[in-house]
């Protein structure tokens, strides 16, 4: 059986990115696979979906008895003008002259709608959308930091001299420069612990913030196939308690910043969790935080 | 449609353990559970599986086109009498007269039957199986100290007052007495750095060490169902940056043990992981290291 078109681009994809992510070569592959999943979703049918989320509204892609993930009626707003625009902006560094709002949109529409489309083709496949996602995020990042990530950094032992630690995407901007640590999940859930024992584990291991942590997550939403329903599975308490006892972790970005997380930085101790366009325009300020 | 016969047993598990572990009921629906699996089991086809694992041998239940997880050749041993004798050694107080060898075949033959059944009458749920193992090995965990779990613990805050904690089961033997915590999977793969990270959290909110970390595993094995190979997923490398660098655990035990993980308490510093029948012999010690 032939495999499907955005599948393809897919496979290039992870076979690029070996290459690295300061390429046109990765840009051009991504704005193909926008496009072939925009073009895909064109052609399928909307379900409104039963929104539990106070304030926002969501729908979902169907084809037959498959049913996308749910989508964020707002953010989504397919089109491929603002990608071709943000790609000029990127040359001309002026990227700082794009909103929050359209930058939000512009990669939530980017993401969603490639997850979208495999929940579409395939059947429970929740890898690819992963990876994709991480490639996706990791992308946007070496861009604006200027540099590539790597996915393991060297121990000291006295023992056995030096280790390999494999890690989510470490962004290093030097010596005596700070070093961020990128975890990339399409959602968090029960695992959300995982976050900060990454932090603690570079703590450990380098000392106290030597590493910024900046999670990256797409979203927190769950759907009810049958009900037709969507809830945001949020844990708040437990994420302060996370901040306060395990480690602390200096951002949280989502592409669809669930309403419970946005609140947790207007209170004391503030844990900031924010949309992901924001990174864009204050990743200078991170670095001097 | 009438649900399963042994999923019945498993709702009303669900229902008698909330009123609490150390009661002759639970006791009773177990071994309905586990007569009611080897019956089931014995109708159906095995087929061996390729072990990719250093000295031991698998095999798995076949129904139609379902295939179920790894069994472990030589711990699978389905004995209803092994289990009657069991529990007239838990009532004479005379479990240390049972050898480690046996006591992993009788505990593991039952979890796993279970398990296996699951996978040949429904499709890719993990979730019952899981919740299952969890009340399985908290019951012998109750019955061992005596005591009742709990799943929430107070957190005092300056500001909020107390606020709760939910973790997995807590064993409290009271006030300046150890109080042990009981993560239970079925597996850990990737996401075994959660084991560490809870431990660091009640490292963090109660002291070190106030909590005595004894996760139980059942098994890592992982098939591949279309070639019939079963290979066991582990990293000891690194588990042994988790204990040198996010908290220590006390004990893992394992149901199937896997190779690679128990070698790590012969190196230094040790980490012990043992075979959850041990637990039985040794749980005075573990109060007093």
């Amino acid at each position: 059986m032939k495999r499907h078109p955005i599948l393809q681009s897919y496979d290039l994809l992870k076979t690029e990115v070996k290459a690295g992510f300061l390429r046109f070569r990765i840009a051009e592959i991504l704005s193909d696979i926008y496009q072939k999943s925009v073009e895909l979703l064109d052609n399928e049918d909307r379900i409104e979906l039963k929104s539990k989320v106070e304030g926002k509204t969501y729908f979902a892609f169907k084809r037959g008895k498959k049913i996308s993930r749910a989508i964020n009626s707002i953010l989504f707003n397919p089109n491929l003008d603002a990608w071709i625009n943000f790609r000029e902006a990127m040359k001309a560094n002026s990227i700082d002259e794009i909103s929050n709002e359209n930058l939000s949109k512009l990669l939530y529409s980017m993401a969603i709608s490639f997850c979208a489309s495999i929940d579409l083709i395939k059947d429970g496949d929740q890898k690819t959308p992963g990876t994709f996602f991480e490639y996706f995020v990791a992308y946007f990042y070496a861009w604006r930091f200027g540099i590539e990530p790597q996915n393991a950094i060297d121990i000291m032992t006295p023992d056995e001299g030096s280790t390999k630690l494999h890690t989510d995407f470490i962004f290093d901007l030097g010596v005596k420069r700070p070093k961020f640590h990128m975890p990339v999940k399409t959602s968090s859930r029960e695992r959300s612990i995982m976050l900060w024992a990454h932090q603690k584990l570079l703590d450990g291991v380098y000392g106290i913030q030597r590493f910024i942590g900046t999670p990256v997550l797409l979203a927190e939403t769950k759907t009810d196939k049958s009900k037709k329903e969507v809830v945001e599975i949020c844990m708040p308490e437990q994420w302060r308690v996370y901040q306060l006892y395990v480690a602390q972790i200096r951002r949280i970005y989502y592409f669809d910043l669930p309403v419970a997380y946005s609140k947790l930085q207007d209170e004391f101790p503030p844990l900031v969790v924010k949309p992901f366009g924001e990174f864009f325009h204050e990743f200078d300020d991170l670095k001097n935080l």
